[in-house]
């Protein structure tokens, strides 16, 4: 039997090139890894595909998983709701794959109190310099939006302490190096290893004088 | 600043191999990785060396140094003390040096109460009949010490849920390997990186709406 799968729950400032890191993690590992997949209630833009990008449901669809404990966590943005399938995450890790969650503070903190044994990770940009830069390199905000998401960075950054690992993206390829190290680490908790343990004690009985 | 060094406290039965794995971790990073010298009253054995093998006091010596706390544990097997010394340790962690301790159960968890953000890594060999063999093959122990050995590995086992990594040791470089990773991966822990989030919090209240 597989060791269960470990829940990586990926946090971190909007510009702190967490979606390129975690693509680069599921090329690395994809066997190993899995992106979890949300739940959605607003609609399908251009390219985006049920199953990949999202899970489409209506809201009466979503109201009733969220009834039915379907979901791990879930919130309401503007008028429409995401969320976490609960099955698809248990079966994954169930097989022995890391579930990665992409989500923020509240959802992770959600997360952790349900599965204490979460792994939550925090991603920075090298300093706050090169978060602005990040932003307004990409082109596609204008400056209202550049100075909200600042504005967020700082109260975002109050919760840094609530997470157990803290990884600075400087270059993506060694910044997905360090979280595939800390899954393998944390793999070898003693809390993770119940059957090698039991295991080790069976075999120990014979000796016991 | 050097980020402060990790105290990693290393045990493992009898015949799991901790010390030549110690070895070859300090092997794979001299500069990074210090082993720490135990004090003892007793005697120097030929070729043992004052600072490498131990630092040897007198008994009234060693209590002195228990009374004026430059111990952070210690212990004492039939008629001699064996301690870990304050001062050395501390030093070292400032240096940003991680200090390995090789020691057992009982002074892991003294060590755990006084250190808090100790790192106590178990090891084990992969199996309760390879441990047998391990130690029969030494050649060096009669009959009656391996089996008191094997006795003492069934106690052993009761704690190493205490412990916060197990790592099987089949071979030699593989577990020097697992454990330099798992120091690699506590030093990205939030609560060592302090200085890290400082740093950014100022960097962004420039930011702040």
């Amino acid at each position: 039997m597989a060791d269960r799968g470990l829940l990586i729950v990926i946090s971190g400032f909007a510009g702190s090139g967490k979606g390129t890191v975690v693509k680069q993690i599921l090329a690395d590992r994809p066997d190993r890894c899995s992106l979890s997949t949300s739940v959605t209630t607003r609609l399908p833009r251009p390219g985006e595909e049920e199953g990949v990008s999202y899970f489409f449901r209506t809201k009466e669809e979503f109201e009733r998983m969220i009834r039915d404990d379907e979901l791990i966590e879930y919130a309401r943005y503007v008028s429409n709701y995401y969320g976490t399938p609960k099955a698809w995450v248990e079966q994954k890790m169930k097989e022995g794959v890391d579930v990665i969650l992409e989500i923020e503070i509240q959802g992770a903190m959600n997360i952790k109190k349900m599965y204490p044994d979460a792994v939550l990770i925090f991603l920075m940009p090298p300093g706050a310099d090169e978060l602005k830069k990040r932003l307004v390199g990409r082109g596609t905000e204008d400056a209202a939006t550049v100075r909200a998401r600042l504005a967020r960075a700082c109260e975002e950054a109050e919760g840094i302490e609530k997470y157990d690992y803290l990884v600075v993206n400087d270059e993506v390829e060694t910044c997905a190096g360090k979280i595939e190290m800390i899954a393998d680490a944390e793999r070898l908790k003693t809390g993770r290893q119940d059957q090698l343990i039991r295991r080790m004690r069976q075999g120990l009985e014979k000796f016991r004088a």
